[in-house]
């Protein structure tokens, strides 16, 4: 009995350990020694594609205080509305499609058929839909898009390829007030039908260093998200929407086994702005007129690779492009940012850090070599990246990226509007903003090779690879 | 031995799970899977009221971080000067009384006589009392009164009936910095006097869900609440007031027995607003001119119940009054906001969620159903919520109302100055938000059933009942 | 065998209580029934100084969420070049100095020589150097440096004598988005070198109520701060600087063994602002000219000593200077302040509240008594704070000072940029804003009693020794 006593007890206390080991990360969730390249560790298919989940368990991700997701939205696909408790942004990597954000009391703009004939459910059936709703945007390769928490959106796969859109959450973001996991509330479906049969993927990645919790119920993205009207009884539904049982009951979607990106039937009829960018941005500033300040009229989206938002150029390194709050003023309200990075073969980012802001950097082609340095001057990550993976910077820590022989191209995403970033070497650098002789005494070297340390290198951020006598020396790393 | 050393081990354990469930609640403080309506779990009892407590520890409080009491104070009772590390929003739910907010550096502007006699303590002696003090305002039911964090402030009752006030703190809020618990200072009496004696109520609600935590020491609210002024030594407080020693110990109030809410020996002779409304506004809107922003010029009150203050009426169904930021300026300091809603009979509220903020209800007359979801599509409350009852509506999480055949009246505060509401039906909606094809796909409707969801719902956020074909049917739900 | 496993057990156990126990600490981290008042409980011996830590984990400084440290650096020492991810403020109690702050983005004003000889490194061999770097501001006693969250820093001492500097961070800050653990990233160096060697002091504090956690490595300050160029490869900075190995590898410091405060060899030549103040002032002010909303043309630094900036005055009594948003603006972005008071022999400070801060005293003439009261009416200190010794004094929590003999001098940081205090005596004060019944029926005092509470001192904020009765019965408490 004393032994049965005894291994109940280590039974609990194995529970309890790994329950308590995750509290402790809690506490001292920054303290990393380990950064890996993380691929999606889950995904759920749904009828008309699949959402690929990163673990937001790891270390990485807990410290930051983010989520990170990709859609991948077959042709004709469209993922079903719904909101999360964190302000998004997402990045459109490939395809293109029609975005739809509901954003309360503003008004629904968009009308089909001349504005006279106002709807008659009785008079019209069978004809072209007479409809109105809110503004849609289109998506296209190198948009970003940037979305309130709690503010419901849609995206429609229009295009011909398979719409690939990655989207960060900021769950420490001050305007979720829930706990720091991320939400999704459905507006629609049974997203739990197919989540239920989703399976981990054959080439799951184990993060080395991530520790099985025993006492730990591994939650699945999603498995237990679903369709807000199926908490509602049908009755309430009825008298809500004045429709009859039947209908109300299709709101619950019990028994939709498309999960949550359904395929449409047909080509969806929506009135949507035009697809070339210059109409389209003629039309925005239109809209504009002394009243911008409210949440209706600011644009939701921005492309990226709109060559007027590179910052940096270097035509032997590569070029940097920044949406702050300057440039896509909802960042303002949202607290989040983004970049667009690009180095040519061999190119080499500045050695820096950022001063007020994480930094989570996804690779869209090619592949680079990135080191991360903690606080106690260790890597905390010296490997490839590439392309489809991700890595979380902390904020404060020191970074390099050196392109391969393909060079690199990412998107990077900051819990800051305006993420500040320190170069250590280049003509924009700390090194260049200390004297001299402190230069020279900090690291015991003569004023000459002091000088050199601050003035050798001429370029700024991005390096070519030619500027530097060690090239070639690095391969052998 | 051994044995003896399990037993130990065990109860160590034992106590050590109890605090270690409460741990865990705090990381995932937001998955909710059963929210209650809950009324006060406990109560302290002074000379001339009593205050009531809603247990802190309930996880809908734990989640949004706020906590609610009710004071019930006698005629002739002063709630004693006390402040608290959270700002606070009070509802006046029944009787009058004057209110007086202490706010550093702002003038004592409330004088008595004319202003020429200048205090004299040795000449005035048994004539009427010179004075003057800050402004101090007029309660009437209806009023909404918002006060920073750390202001002190007392409230007496000089009407004839009972004064019945109910407080929301918001501890997660930015302006408290102490951990998140609610924690009230008083400035004078024994507050420890009476809640020594306090019992828990007869009556007392045992919550389903809530378990007994074997290792936590239950804290009682106020059990430990004392008058600042007993920390300091006497000889201290002799020199800080410049008094003799018998009036200093006054102040520690040591061998007060009275409680937080004292009798007042005879009618408090203070310098007040003019009691109507009128008068008081008049004299509100004289005293701005050019220097609003001080705090010391801030309305601390407003009557949500003021018809001016409507925001949505239907005649068949109810109405709802919001003070805001923007009607309340004082609320932009403590991003807090408060709604006011009336239900008639069998009227229903729309299916909705709220995008930054929780939501407390308090349920002032009458009744109503209420259905609230979680994002796994769940129904987490759906009951009956009476007057007197209590629920908060997390963030993002979805509901509805339904008034019974008495109808129901409601306040709620929110942790947001500008709380954004989504309607999931009628005329503004994020279902009108959709286009109609994303709507027809996504409940795998026809375009005419998507119309209906769409547009049969003519309501704007309060639906008659006679608007449903369901009338009836819900009763027997 | 059972024996075993039971030891085994326990020995899980009591790693475990341990780390429970700090968890605890972290939920209600500001239930505090005893403060002590506190000196440095480590130091780390650098080539030319010493740093001296206060105790991270003491409950004080966790439920304030700030850190404290003292350099004290030799003539001629260099701070090494470093940033942490927390705003900072520091005071310069001794001595002179030069700080840099490296701030991105701002130009490199400072320039030697003139402006149209260009650095050519081939020529200038051995001749006067020729440099730019961003500007450099004194340090002298008295002055407040402030700076933000992750920009580097670096101090150099260019007087006779020691020069200490206190240094005090805000964890809880917004501006850190790491875990709220104070860490520094070092620039040059290597200061695991010295650390290494650090031993607890001999006069060791042991903090009564402080308990030993058997489960918790006590991680000792700077152990394991390192320099982050040690992180990168030596390839990776030889290109980025473009520099030789050998140079690239003195970025790494891996064989620096001087730690982080390093001799500098000859005087630093420095391009500098102007010695005196008034030239220093002129300067700044020209300076100024219509861009100043960068934080480029930001002052840093401002000297709290100045008589310009004293708020109160009672040459009876003492004197009190604040900084807050208004005064030195770059405290409006770190949400921080300070101020600076003195007592004369004998005299008082009113009893009060701050209403939005914690606030952190450090001693630097002298000594006074301290009380500290919590919501509990308890006193939680009662003691001398001596010169050299810290205590916080949490938000709303009250405190009284009374000076020693010989008077008081001390500094006060704040996490607030306008923290606001309530005197509760004197002729600003909370019990003067209470009506004169109010205060008599709370006190249980006659009306001409309560008028002496409110009118008896006439003072402000500063009460002279001579102006109590109870003078003289102090000292003997």
């Amino acid at each position: 009995m004393t032994i049965k006593a005894n291994s109940l007890l280590l039974a609990f206390f194995l529970l309890f350990a790994g329950t308590l080991a995750r509290q402790q990360q809690q506490l001292n969730q920054c303290q990393i020694n380990r950064i890996n390249a993380l691929e999606p560790y889950d995904s759920i298919q749904a009828e008309a594609g699949v959402t690929e989940f990163w673990e937001p368990d790891n270390q990485q991700f807990q410290c930051a205080g983010v989520e990170f997701i990709r859609h991948r939205i077959q042709p004709g696909g469209l993922l079903l509305p719904s909101y999360v408790n964190t302000p998004l942004m997402s990045f459109t990597e490939q395809g293109r499609g029609i975005q739809g954000v509901v954003l309360p009391g503003c008004p629904e703009t968009y009308e089909s058929g001349s504005k006279q004939q106002f709807f008659d459910p009785s008079k019209r059936r069978g004809q072209r839909v007479q409809d109105r709703h809110q503004k849609v945007q289109n998506l296209n390769q190198g948009d970003v898009a940037a979305i309130p928490a709690g503010a419901a959106h849609w995206i429609y796969n229009d295009g011909n390829t398979e719409l690939v859109v990655v989207v960060f959450f900021d769950a420490q973001n001050n305007a979720n007030q829930l706990d720091a996991n991320h939400r999704r509330f459905f507006l629609a479906g049974n997203p739990q039908a197919q989540s239920q049969q989703h399976q981990e993927q054959p080439g799951r990645q184990q993060q080395p260093g991530r520790q099985q919790q025993p006492g730990r119920q591994q939650q699945q993205p999603y498995d237990n998200a679903g369709n807000i009207f199926n908490g509602f009884d049908v009755e309430f539904l009825v008298e809500a929407f004045n429709v009859d049982r039947e209908t109300a009951e299709k709101l619950q979607g019990q028994r939709d086994q498309r999960g949550h990106i359904v395929r449409v039937q047909q080509e969806l009829q929506i009135i949507r702005p035009p697809q070339s960018r210059q109409e389209e941005e003629r039309e925005q500033r239109g809209r504009d007129n002394g009243f911008e300040e409210t949440i209706c009229s600011l644009k939701l989206k921005e492309n990226i690779d709109n060559p007027s938002h590179v910052d940096f150029v270097n035509p032997q390194a590569g070029r940097i492009s920044n949406l702050n709050n300057d440039k896509f003023p909802i960042l303002r309200r949202l607290q989040l940012s983004a970049a667009r990075g690009e180095l040519y073969p061999n190119a080499i980012q500045s050695p820096r850090w950022m001063l007020n802001a994480h930094n989570l950097l996804y690779v869209t082609h090619g592949s680079m070599r990135v080191q991360i340095v903690n606080n106690q001057g260790e890597s905390v990550f010296n490997d490839e990246l590439r392309k489809g993976q991700v890595v979380v910077i902390p904020q404060n820590f020191a970074s390099i990226k050196r392109a391969s022989q393909e060079g690199a191209r990412w998107i990077s995403f900051r819990t800051n509007d305006n993420a500040i970033t320190e170069n250590l070497a280049g003509r924009v650098s700390a090194i260049r903003s200390l004297p001299v002789d402190v230069v020279a005494n900090a690291y015991q070297v003569s004023r000459e090779d002091a000088q050199k340390l601050k003035y050798n290198q001429q370029q700024t951020t991005l390096f070519s690879p030619s500027s530097s006598k060690g090239q070639g020396q690095w391969a052998s790393a």
